[in-house]
């Protein structure tokens, strides 16, 4: 890294979390009772563990109660529906992967869809990919959860001014092109939906190819369509240089994006737990966020007062009834 | 024009100037004395009597006294040293062109520096061109003046968010890609000039060729160079898709820049009384301003109260000594 100073600016999860977390604490206090996460460890991987002791301090932190339940894999089933039907638990989390295969999905959508801070249940997802706002149509009371990681996306992407509020809303990202390198079905692909829902175009690259997610050139689709791209003529190679926004989640500490390939003033950000890019990005990123964890856990509090308040929306309409 | 519905927004530059115009409105209302502009018109244009009675009633709307003196070509040197000299002038605008040739230039510099609220005089324009932004260093108390387009130009950018503020101040364009068509010495190219200096890449295009202004890639510049682009690779046909921003300027009825080189999502703004734009560019902009006229004439009343408070700080700087 040669030593000229940045012309941008690096941004740290930290401050563009601090207002969420501020609203959340609000939030809290507000409560007649201390909501309760709780976290179900059933594997033995230590790095889960750490994450899961994270989690914890965070919820506790902030005004939350956190416990941590570790189990045999074999029993998390039953630790789960003990949990869902648990009155003094508010929201669930599972430290993945447990069995590392389908019967993960499974267990995942075990979790009671009320109890679902990470917003992992197919119904968010589905609510996430047809641009759904709210639970409860045509009343519109209980607004939908958001998957953490693709929400914390959104909010640092307005935090970075991406999000044009001047734009109609809906169409905020109009004119933006943004490369996302992954497309798993937790972050990835919702991420490119959402972001396209919003009017961007998403180049959405893995391992395998690239594809694009657009509502059209002139955003006269409700929402995203997808298009596989011809392999002769689009890679990350060929994309990146035009993009507006580049963001990496590649879980490997060996992979690096090309710094080359990045153009003078994008913004940059990298999802990944493991440091996609090398530290000379920042000579060439307008705005550059290495790491989004902070502004990922801020959401799934946030989520978590967004189902209390749901629950206390049917709660009011049972009583009348 | 097609009837589907525009995925971006038209702005007017009413909405723009309007903060401008109210703390304009309040900085009068401070001062002890109504401020005094003089339009001097001599030449029989329609069009610059039309545009002379528009600035009266704008000035007077907004508290400030405007007095139009017609007077023979001839004559003007005279009225301009007149205008100058009287103490109760504050500001001054001459309609040109006058004479249509170099006179006017002279003409042009002859109003004093202390008087120019169109912020036409080459110390303004050093300033601009070399990123200077006060009249008195060291102590930096008098801010210089712009001139009016540019700097009206730089409002706009600022309200719709092409100026980021989240990056550092100085290069909160860096990464935005520019089109200027129009390189005249009074706006097109202290514009380039201007945005280059805040971080831009600048294509500034006139009828022979296109130039580019930047501080370099990296931003390590701190203020822009030009470079001739070559014309067999560049032209505003090839530079026009890649840019974020198209600003046009030719004074032409019939002169329209073709919607087609437009890229969906693009902000575009036009400064000509002309219409480069057909309609059909509402379908393909993301944001579009027709025409900056009301933002000009808030920066040049602004441009007034800026001179009056310069000359305030001389005033009690002669009192102590």
């Amino acid at each position: 890294m040669s030593d000229s100073k940045p012309a941008g600016r690096t941004v740290l999860a930290s401050t563009i979390a601090k207002p969420y977390i501020d609203e959340i604490e609000h939030g809290v206090r507000e409560l007649t009772f201390t909501p309760t996460v709780v976290g179900l460890l059933a594997n033995d991987d230590p790095a889960a563990k750490m994450y899961a002791t994270w989690t914890g301090k965070t919820c506790e932190a902030h005004g939350f109660r956190y416990q941590l339940r570790t189990c045999d894999k074999n029993d998390l089933e039953a630790a789960l529906v003990t949990a869902n039907h648990d009155p003094d638990v508010h929201g669930i989390m599972v430290y993945f992967p447990v069995f590392g295969d389908n019967q993960d999905q499974y267990l995942q959508q075990l979790i009671s869809p009320q109890k679902d801070v990470e917003g992992l249940n197919f119904l968010y997802y589905h609510n996430l990919y047809h641009n759904v706002r709210f639970l409860d149509p045509p009343h519109n009371e209980q607004k939908s959860i958001l998957p953490c990681t693709p929400l914390a996306m959104v909010k640092i992407l307005e935090y970075l001014g991406v999000y044009n509020k001047i734009l109609p809303y809906g169409n905020r990202l109009f004119g933006k092109k943004v490369l996302i390198v992954n497309r798993s079905e937790i972050v990835g692909r919702p991420l490119a939906a959402l972001l396209a829902n919003d009017g961007a175009t998403v180049y959405s690259a893995d391992v395998n190819d690239i594809q694009q997610f657009t509502r059209g050139d002139d955003l006269s689709h409700t929402r995203h369509k997808v298009v596989e791209l011809d392999p002769e003529e689009y890679s990350v190679a060929t994309v990146a240089p035009r993009c507006d926004v580049i963001i990496t989640g590649v879980p490997s500490e060996n992979y690096k994006f090309p710094t080359d390939l990045v153009s003078y003033g994008t913004t940059v950000i990298n999802f990944s737990s493991a440091k996609n890019f090398d530290d000379d990005i920042k000579l060439r990123a307008g705005l550059y966020v290495p790491s989004i964890g902070k502004v990922t856990i801020a959401m799934l509090l946030r989520n978590l007062l967004r189902l209390i308040d749901n629950q206390a929306i049917r709660d009011r309409k049972a009583d009348k009834t």
